[in-house]
């Protein structure tokens, strides 16, 4: 902690992401830049010179070593956010780690224990619960401006960023899971997944899945690092109301589309007199905030204030959860697969707990 | 025949669909509209102030029984299809009949034969066979211009409007699966899908379809009657080049994006350095010349010519045997589903002849 | 009129435009289509084919000569239209006479006379006043959404047509100059243009239109039948509100967004606060009716109920006194030119009175 | 100069724009950032925080003083750009001074004698110039691709900024009108402007120009510190191809429309049969170089190498005049001015040695 109360941070990987979280963790009020960790020198000194007043290292655990460092920010490739999350937190250090949180669930699971049992901040970096659009549609369905969500349908396709050490399932499908969890409050109970290594061998750029949650909405994920342009673009309709959210621009990220279809009097249908509405179209005004600014807040309030993040870690756990479950549909030639359960907290921590304690 | 050698054609079914097909008709320059037949007097009394010439009638037999009949046009609801069209061939009129053919692949199967034994033209009315944009992209992936084709992506989606008497699956997507089957030269051999009835009971208004390819090609189909815009988009990456296919448009319905993402040295992939390419994007001029006119014109050149129209018997049935792939996939609760092998006409037909030397 | 009250309706000229506006008389419940007049016969028997109760004549005076026949629409060739409404009025007639009314605004104004002296409606076809978007955006400035207008943009290009006997000034510029009168309430007070012949020799396709008006509102048109898109947009810059108008679209034609800026303190502008401000950005639901059958019903109800139509003879009027001024700008190499003082009908009629007292 | 042969360079205004000419000069193989100079002490403290080898001052003449600085850039208010720009080439520094020039002709025409008298380089920040889209189209019209450029229409508006100094004229017009006068190769010889002062009396915050070149070509120009969306459109017609450039889109800034209006046979044009043309659209391949880079590499390059800059005191001098024009047009109520003569670079130096001599 800072003299003036502030959370010391250090941050654990500055190539692609990094920077980005530095800037903000830097911007912040509540939080001080301290520490930058890479493995690349030369990255450093690009750090040292953007941020004169940080140290640098090219030991993780040096950053682990400074008591005065409250708690690192890892931004690594995905295969080491499980070692190094752990060391942090068996550190004492609060971390917020890049999604996914881990490369498996059984890491996930055995990252929040640790937390637990320090009771320290594990904040996975779903940034899109920080999104001002993702919010606002929120809010909407929230307050049953939408009605009963009828489906959803997710494009995110780009020429690029093959990732070297993950598919793109890994890369790209926990930004829609997470956002899909935070509208309708839990996960899919079931996914169904088709994928093609259209360039790498043995590493799917593109996928297409299906899933279906326990609330009766379905869903349609399309991600690819292949497309002749860049889509970010998500249908949620709903009984009430009809929205489009595209993030590719900030002029009107969310369009609610006052319309839909009813059926007068369900129980004599031998008529079929089928209804269609369509009204007004809004687009509101939606604050430019950064969501990264958002997030590295609210993890600077959780560890300050105690309070409980909005990317909790049962957040980051259950994105995992359901990544694995398209992986076994995958796996399984496109057989649908079950994910598991997205119950609160509680039960994942007590059986971590009972195993433990029958370890 | 009419005696300048024009196809004399008979309309079965004036409701939404037929007027188009009416007119298309009356202004071939091969054909002559003859006959309108609907169930409905005040819907004759419509066509009949349209065109004066004609003859018109609530009873299709009373065209089955005109002599100087050759072809009908069936525009009736899906279910009516099979029976008017095996009474069309057996009283030796060819036949042109609405997407699906039929309601089952059985049935499709049994037209097919009977058309055969008669040596008359069966035309399934898929149109988008007869779509310039469709057409042009055809040409494209048959001169090699888009490589490979990595993935295909469909949206066809709505607000409306729901058919009384079948899924949204029966009524879009044979649309997508006659366009797929035709630019890929084969049916998907494989497709897993999902639906949800949103307003009418039992009756599914939103689907998304994964398909693959013996090519290894994979491809998605979201097809929906509610939505809150219309959409009808197709997005297909080849190792070449990718295209996106905007039927609402007649400005650009067809951009060639001239990129792609190339492996140097695919097999010291250690490296991982993957190179992206971007370049010109290109809107090549398309004809606006109406899809119905072109299929008119194939089917009155078939009658005349004895030519093979492009959209085949087979083409119709392989579309229902798709189509019924994916009702056992929604039945099975989203499990794969295998397409029957969509070979050449001859083995079916060979198969229906021994069917019915047995029986 | 009919024995059941519609009012019998001939039209002459049955080229580009003429064949929407019979659509249109045909299909109202208030007017009978009796004739179409058109100097071409295969014309006439296309329209005959089209509305057998109909007669066709190539000679304007057979319409005259029926006394049956309540009123004609004249769709002809600009240069011919004060001669038809002219010799229709002096029949009897009532006239619905294509813009721009007349060829000259000393034309116009013998129009205006002979009307008003057998009290006939004449009706100038400025379909644009009853467009359902250009309706919804003169109820927002009316009710006070839009605030101050401070000024309009407006564009309408396409590749084409061309006319023959007209520049692009007398085609396309009436449109909005009808528009903005009905929006503002009065048409502009100065004019200055700049127009080039490209393609046609001494017919200009080009023109560029600054407009000034009473009320400190200044208005651009840019007006060409060469273009490389076509676009109809209208931007409207109010002290309240800002709305985007585009008439290629029947989606969202009218956009209403709530933005602007403002001076929190005039006279303190030594320190230069501006304020911006945006927020949400509607689409209001805007019906899909045709102008062409308001403007017929418009025309149908002076007739029957001796109401004043939304679109005057003074707009007529006025719109070819701009029309003028404008090419006085041109006349004199750019120079501005005042419009006519566009009051209400009494002051231009007594002057004609006069003038017909001292002639 | 530094050891290794790169320009050092001071910065004059560190407020909107002169942090990215900063980052350019740093980034910049040819150069060195050597200074920046501001009156606020807090923007400085941001600028070495930034640059940390950077000297920083609040005095002008401290850059002036260093020996060993080559070159200055000049970002600070319109108002200041003559006096500083005329100091610093006084004291023998190269100039890059922001566009406009300086806020007369006759100031701009005096810094040309300075910089002429001294062998300085003096390069107006007119950085449309260096702008890939404006260099694209550039080499299209040179290389005959859009034939005679008929007309050009160009939309510059946006909610924002409000100049404290400066109407909308002077902030906006001279981009349009340098890009203008680099395509067409001359300036325009007459203008005919409108404005109003909407918000702030006194500063018109939108106008409406449109401009005749000797070539024959005409184009309009719309500028507005108001408007509903941010518009930076041009519209190019030439006798053979189309262009639109969009400046709000990196995807597709250029489209290149194979379209057009021909006249077979002009002299006999009683048949008036106009063939108009429409074929493929191209998006050709722009690369994302900022202009900045390239403009501050210019620079360097004309001190290092002696070499001519495209952006060349005339550029600056000619769009002064324009502008001027535009003013004299706005004073005199619309009406048109005159422009002076565009001419090569002599006739102006010659003038100002005749003046010098005669004074």
């Amino acid at each position: 902690m800072t003299a003036d109360g502030r959370v010391q941070i250090g941050i654990a990987g500055f190539g692609y992401w990094g920077p980005n979280l530095a800037r903000n963790v830097a911007a912040s009020p509540r939080a001080q830049l301290a520490w930058v960790c890479d493995l690349r020198p030369e990255t450093l000194a690009a750090a040292e010179s953007r941020y004169p007043d940080i140290r640098t290292t090219t030991r993780f655990e040096e950053l682990l070593d400074d008591p005065s460092l409250d708690a690192v920010v890892i931004a690594t490739a995905v295969s080491t956010h499980y070692e190094l999350a752990a060391a942090a937190l068996d550190a004492g250090k609060h971390v917020y780690v890049e999604k996914p949180m881990a490369s498996s669930s059984t890491a996930a699971r055995d990252l929040i224990r640790r937390a637990e049992q320090r009771s320290l901040v594990l904040l996975p970096g779903h940034t899109f619960l920080y999104s001002p659009p993702v919010l606002k549609i929120k809010e909407l369905i929230d307050a049953g401006e939408v009605g009963d969500v009828y489906f959803i349908s997710m494009s995110r396709v780009n020429l690029g960023l093959h990732q070297p050490d993950a598919s793109v399932v890994w890369d790209l499908a926990p930004h829609d899971f997470s956002i899909l969890r935070y509208w309708l409050g839990a996960g899919p109970s079931k996914v169904v997944a088709m994928a093609r290594a259209c360039v790498v061998p043995h590493t799917p750029d593109v996928s297409f899945i299906h899933a279906r949650f326990d609330s009766g909405t379905i869903a349609h994920l399309e991600i690819a690092w292949l497309a002749p342009s860049k889509l970010r673009r998500t249908a949620i309709v709903g009984s009430k109301r009809m929205i489009v959210y595209d993030d590719t621009t900030s002029a009107e990220p969310v369009r609610i589309f006052d319309a839909g279809a009813t059926l007068p009097e369900p129980d004599s249908f031998g008529e079929f007199q089928l209804s269609y509405r369509t009204g007004d179209i809004l687009a509101p005004k939606i604050e430019a905030t950064e969501p990264l600014s958002l997030a590295i807040a609210d993890f600077c309030q959780a560890i300050l204030e105690g309070t409980t993040p909005r990317s909790t870690p049962q957040t980051g756990l259950d994105v995992i959860l359901t990544i694995e479950a398209v992986e076994r549909s995958l796996a399984a030639g496109g057989a649908p697969a079950r994910c598991f359960p997205a119950g609160s907290l509680e039960p994942v921590t007590s059986e971590l707990r009972d195993r433990a304690a029958a370890g």
